[in-house]
């Protein structure tokens, strides 16, 4: 039997999701631009889904940018925020150390365009302090990107507050929320947030597809230029089933989105209790504020790669961090951010659930990982050097 | 019965690529970039795909780049081509008069970056002469884009031969090949292709889907930053069940390519018949260098939106010309291009066939058009004069 506990990687499509997906595929097909009643069938569909989305994130169906995922909605999100800044003249973005590699890398660009970013630091808990962010501001800041809840460690960031300081001083503020949407409740206008991105695949909608939210008035940059889909914004031939997919998927998540925490929440406490009982563990990002299906520890003394296979051959699907960066033998950016030294970051691993896991599985995951550890801890000479003295425990 | 001849719009998707897309939504659902048996599962079959369509396609799998579609394809292989010119400091680019808005508008975006673009101008019959592409030629031209064939009119263009001219004058030659890919036969290597875009849905895949072609050696610029997928040219959790859909139907579009061919133009060279026997009435593109599947005429004195409106009311779904302007009232810039007058290129319809088509639709079409034509011209007070002398006829 295997267990998959790499949600944040990414979900099943849920049946309730495919089920809405399937006539779109060969029965309204058309293309949702053409006049004829084929196409305007396909356009009246499209246009629920936008009016769902809309009602669930608290905004209006208009500000609603369909993209092919997160990674293009955060790259347009900053591509815009810089257009804006070229004509305000205004140079300096300001987001946090441990950011999606689709916010960093994209703000590397922009400082080779003369942009100056400022890298707020996430607290050990894995929280950014609304006070530093009111520090960094400079009179020529324009935008702000914080990520709502982060893909590797679950912290929640006060969204909210961030947005309300960014709103008093007349910066635009982004969250890239692809790890928080269906899982926690978002309402834009209410949590001050101006933009928005979030990815289906996430919370079992399908994967090539996302949304990019801004606010009424906000000039979107095109990332892709083309046809007049999306008022303009996003060309390309509207991806309507991943659309009608994903509409359902997030409508889905958010009716059940308080009883799949009530029922997520115990698991994953569970599991932090059962995996911080094996010696020399800590659980990274707050204990509190995080999403309700992340479990984030790192064990010291081994890698955490030879855990996953140990685990993997044991049929738990796990992961050691973000899958986008999973091939790199670089330690996690956002474990390094919240200070955990190069050795103990090398030994992470990560369990994100699913509605379907079980409180047996929890108890199977807790097992198998303390006899991997352990198993690991015995083959290693860190391990070795640690337990004669020879160098000092970290954790 | 309804009669759907919008298939350069878009297709329905093939039963062949639903059944081959359905298991990757919530069997083989893990994320191609995790290491665990469910991702390393998903890998495999991301790498048979991309064998599938780079056999097709006459390249290497490592010279094919999944995108969201064609129009996001466009967009990078001009962005690489701006930053190829930058580093190597030329900075014209030739196109043509009749290419896609995809290509068109990020041409427009270059040309206010400092890049100098010459668009040829198509011939009466829809087709770019070589010997103008030579003459175009620079010191300083960088890179050319053709369209294979045009999303409107249907015209092919000499594509082997106008790769040969860059290849010699070492000049990167990209096409966009979103019209023709399985449609007709394209091998890359053989016709002096560096760079190629294709979108899934023209073809009986699922929309949200491309390929962005590039010979190996050319430096890529990313349109979308993130993780590494894609050998890090283009970010994003990969749509694997998308990219299974458009493999499978890529295939079976390539395995049937000369049998659906020999069905269709039959069709389409009956529709060409019957239609233009209708006064007045021009076929636009070339009769011979054309899609098998696409018909496209203008009629004298009528307005091509009314005419799909009775049309559609008769159960056929036809288009003007291109969905991605369709919401318009300026006429098509391909038509204006190949030198039709305004008044001409207002009273325009497109026909784009599948396999699906029979022969008594197609004479249904033609009984329908010359019906509905008649109609539209007994009310329209420019049939009016034309009738009466007052003004003279262009067809």
């Amino acid at each position: 039997m295997n267990i998959y506990v790499d949600n944040a990687a990414t979900t099943k499509v849920s049946e309730t999701a495919i089920t809405a997906m399937l006539p779109y595929f060969n029965q309204v097909y058309g293309n949702p631009s053409s006049l004829h009643s084929a196409g305007q069938l396909a356009a009246e569909s499209l246009l629920i889904a936008r009016e769902t989305v809309a009602n669930i994130l608290g905004c209006s169906p208009k500000e609603i940018i369909f993209t092919s995922g997160g990674s293009e909605a955060n790259n347009q999100a900053l591509l815009s925020a810089a257009e804006i800044g070229k004509k305000k003249n205004k140079k300096h973005i300001i987001s946090s150390t441990i950011e999606h590699h689709s916010i960093l890398h994209t703000l590397e660009k922009l400082k080779k365009q003369g942009f100056e970013i400022t890298l707020l630091n996430a607290h050990k808990n894995g929280i950014i302090h609304p006070d530093e962010l009111i520090a960094s501001i400079r009179p020529d800041t324009i935008f702000v990107t914080i990520m709502y809840a982060n893909n590797e460690i679950g912290s929640i960031q006060p969204i909210a507050e961030l947005g309300k300081i960014c709103q008093e001083h007349g910066i635009l503020f982004h969250t890239d929320a692809v790890q928080a949407a269906g899982h926690i409740k978002i309402h834009v206008k209410k949590e001050n947030i101006d933009m928005l991105s979030l990815s289906a695949h996430k919370f079992h909608g399908p994967k090539g597809i996302g949304i990019l939210y801004a606010k009424h008035g906000i000039p979107l940059t095109n990332l892709i230029e083309g046809g007049a889909q999306e008022r303009g914004k996003r060309a390309g031939t509207e991806n309507l089933p991943a659309i009608i997919g994903m509409a359902a998927a997030l409508q889905e998540a958010a009716k059940h989105i308080d009883k799949t925490a009530a029922k997520l929440i115990p698991l994953r406490d569970r599991l932090i209790e059962g995996l911080t009982e094996i010696p020399h563990t800590v659980l990274n990002g707050d204990p509190i504020q995080r999403l309700p299906n992340n479990i984030h520890v790192c064990f010291e003394g081994i890698e955490g790669e030879s855990l996953l296979l140990l685990l993997n051959n044991k049929g738990i699907y796990a992961s050691s961090g973000s899958a986008c960066t999973s091939g790199s033998l670089d330690p996690s950016h956002v474990l390094l951010a919240i200070g955990q030294p190069h050795e103990i970051a090398h030994g992470s691993l990560r369990l994100s659930l699913s509605e379907e896991n079980t409180i047996e599985e929890v108890e199977s995951i807790i097992k198998i990982t303390k006899e991997s550890v352990t198993y690991l801890r015995g083959m290693s000479p860190i391990w070795k050097d640690l337990q004669e003295g020879k160098r000092n425990y970290v954790i």
